[in-house]
């Protein structure tokens, strides 16, 4: 592949900058709510509207039905001794609610400096299609790509992808690939494009403790029968301690260490301990002792107790020993962190804890491991060069402390290294009212995507 | 006073026993509820059937409005040398509902198996009348009674007693005795009568802890903002220990500690800790080590959590991370504990706990000391000297867990000695449907009554 053709395409992209946003707000403007079933209609409307275009690229789409909203499959003919690249996302979105805070009606996209107003403007509609439009730039310019890539589009993101896995199963040797290309995350902050190479995984939790069969006078009973709300607060105390650190049994164990690499990328980031402070209205912060922020955030395990319920909750005294106490709770995980081994921990540590009297009951709600790219991936180095292109400028590394459960699967059924390249910034009202993408993020992307395709095709395959 | 003379007036109240059942049922019939504004002519009513019933006795009572519920009083005559009891009762009852689980309509009182069933019923029109009748029985038998029996009879026990306390202040003067004889409690258990002679005071706060000023997705900010709901376990852990020991600095300082005696006393009781734990469906129990069941529920200060919220509480999982966690907590006082010592101690202790980025309210809702009547108390030999003529046995001592607000003012303004004399049993029913009171208990009430004046009126003033 010569520096010229990628040129050429880039050129293409460039001309046709308006027509993308014309594209862009056609699609924008069916409300393919997945969540809601009478916009079934729409989410199916939004998916043909895919595969109208993709064939219009020259490709043979496909609408898969599943018992849910329908896949669109397409894919670039294959290339042999490049690379595959498959493009994943999603062309539905999460309802608009509440109405009223939105500036101009949800489904009628508005550019306001410089900015697309709608749903699904990054999330995921404007992002996803990044992609769709330059692999469309190269085949308008070049006739066919320099590797194959494949997409693969699923409806129903926003309400748990629950008909994606089976088909990545089902369909693994179709959807075979090298890499997989995910735009659904953001940039660092603005100016600043991201590559998200890790992920936290999670393991997530309910505990019930029951104690006496009714709730009790806490003063004809009070020290002589057992609160479960104390012997709850006493095991929750018991699970981390001062420094920070988790006390489940062997939890640290097949903990990955942050690299000095690593350790120096987030340093160099532009982070602002106190505009962080300053945002969320908190006059400091704790945590795992010997570690920033974003490592605590991004890299360490960590314990959140995420809900606590028992006796009276409304307004006023009201003396009760309570029946029952129970507590949601998570513990978010790295690599090699395996749930089911911070499950039996888990046990280990509650079971001593529950008291005479008390009976307890531990739900284990759903795991996920932690996934990390090494920073030494080709693909990601190839990412790199590609943003360079695109935005002019190089990425920062970052991880993201939440989890992403579909990455999980791809990373383990199509066992290939995951690229998260978002163009959308923090601040786009994802899942909010006012949902925005900055359309010079949406020309980056695409762009970005352009350059994407040649970068990936020149990794030497047989290193 | 003659032997023959009490004995002239049990006579009359063992003959009179079928027009007190008839009088009581009048009075059931009135539903004055006292919570619900709708029913305030019928509460009004209870306390001219009462103003009625007094004056028919001889008496010239007084009806004594308030901004809320009027108030009885009436007297009989002074005895130059005798002691003056006063009795407490209220005349006002808790709303029936739900109305669909009883067996009778509530204010219309039915007698099956020897129980007369009626919202009201023991607590406390039945309880109260007691001793009415048993000063009625005296004026008819004998014309005067040997001692002074003021009665104090309220309409606002069951909404907090609102109005009580200023006209206690107001008019302490008036109301001087040296007992106050209360029946509003309960036998130990059927056949064993019981003095209540101490009952545990309160202290009973309210704690925010507020960390980031919205709920934050726990995946992205887990590990790097403190979490609310744990520091709110780590401080509720960190007030008792695993002895059931009580950390606040100073708290056990003015414990006045169990005698001898109570401890044979409370060993003494017919008290089946198997059953105790059966009923309340718990496999065990925990409490103070070195203390049994009854001496941690009547005699041993405790700590419970009343209500704990914090984060989602709905179904299934949500990965937050709060904002806020709060805590409902009492603790249950002895003699002579304090209730401000409790909540500066309670501040020493927590203070130091609130970690960086969490900031601490702390409400204290409302506190009430202990109180003990000394076993030595000639007023309440003479109580339990009434029972054994009463009921035919002597009666158990015991305390009470709960607190009863209004009997620590009546200790504290009258200088009085406070007798707990229940008639009831611990299954009346009380605040439920099909509220009872078993009639062979209401005429041994009334016999005690009718035995206390005389027994009352023997103890020498100048001792």
């Amino acid at each position: 592949m010569t520096k010229s053709t990628v040129n050429r395409v880039l050129d293409l992209v460039e001309k046709q900058q308006e027509q993308y946003v014309v594209d862009l707000s056609e699609l924008l403007r069916i409300p393919s709510i997945s969540a809601d079933s009478k916009y079934a209609p729409d989410v199916k409307r939004a998916a043909g509207w895919l595969v109208e275009h993709l064939g219009g690229m020259g490709l043979s789409p496909e609408l898969i039905e599943t018992a849910g909203h329908p896949l669109v499959y397409a894919e670039t003919a294959p290339v042999p001794g490049a690379p595959v690249a498959l493009v994943y996302g999603h062309y539905d979105v999460q309802p608009p609610d509440p109405l009223d805070k939105w500036t101009n009606p949800p489904f009628e996209p508005t550019i306001r400096d410089g900015r697309i107003y709608a749903r699904g403007a990054t999330d995921d509609k404007g992002q996803m299609l990044t992609h769709v439009k330059s692999v469309e730039a190269w085949m308008k310019s070049n006739g066919s790509l320099p590797l194959q890539v494949k997409f693969l589009i699923e409806g129903e993101e926003e309400v748990g992808s629950e008909h994606l896995e089976s088909y990545l199963r089902e369909h693994a040797e179709k959807l075979a690939c090298d890499c997989v290309v995910i735009s659904d995350t953001s940039q660092f902050a603005p100016g600043v494009p991201a590559i998200t190479y890790g992920l936290r995984g999670i393991a997530y939790y309910e505990v019930h403790l029951t104690g006496p069969n009714r709730d009790l006078h806490s003063g004809v009973f009070g020290g002589g029968v057992t609160n479960p709300a104390i012997a709850l607060s006493k095991m929750l105390a018991a699970i981390i301690d001062d420094e920070g650190r988790i006390q489940l049994p062997g939890f640290y164990d097949d903990v990955v260490p942050l690299t000095e690499r690593e350790r120096e990328e987030f340093q160099g980031l532009p982070f602002d301990q106190n505009a962080f402070e300053q945002e969320l209205g908190i006059n400091g912060v704790t945590g795992e002792a010997g570690f920033s922020t974003l490592e605590r955030r991004w890299a360490r395990p960590t314990f959140d107790v995420c809900g606590l319920t028992s006796g009276y909750q409304g307004e006023g005294a009201k003396t009760v020993l309570p029946s029952q106490a129970s507590a949601k709770f998570s513990f978010r995980l790295v690599p090699q962190q395996d749930p089911k081994k911070v499950t039996a921990g888990l046990k280990k540590l509650l079971e001593p804890l529950v008291p005479a009297g008390i009976t307890m009951e531990l739900v284990d709600y759903h795991g996920a491991p932690g996934i990390v790219i090494p920073l030494e991936s080709p693909y990601l180095s190839a990412a790199a060069d590609a943003i360079e292109v695109g935005f002019g400028k190089r990425p920062v590394f970052m991880r993201e402390g939440g989890s992403i459960p579909i990455v999980n699967k791809f990373a383990e059924i199509l066992d290939a290294d995951v690229l998260l390249l978002g163009w959308g910034q923090n601040d786009d009202n994802l899942h909010s009212p006012n949902e925005k993408f900055t359309l010079a993020d949406f020309q980056r992307g695409i762009r970005t995507s352009a350059a994407l395709w040649d970068k990936l095709a020149k990794i030497n395959q047989d290193t």
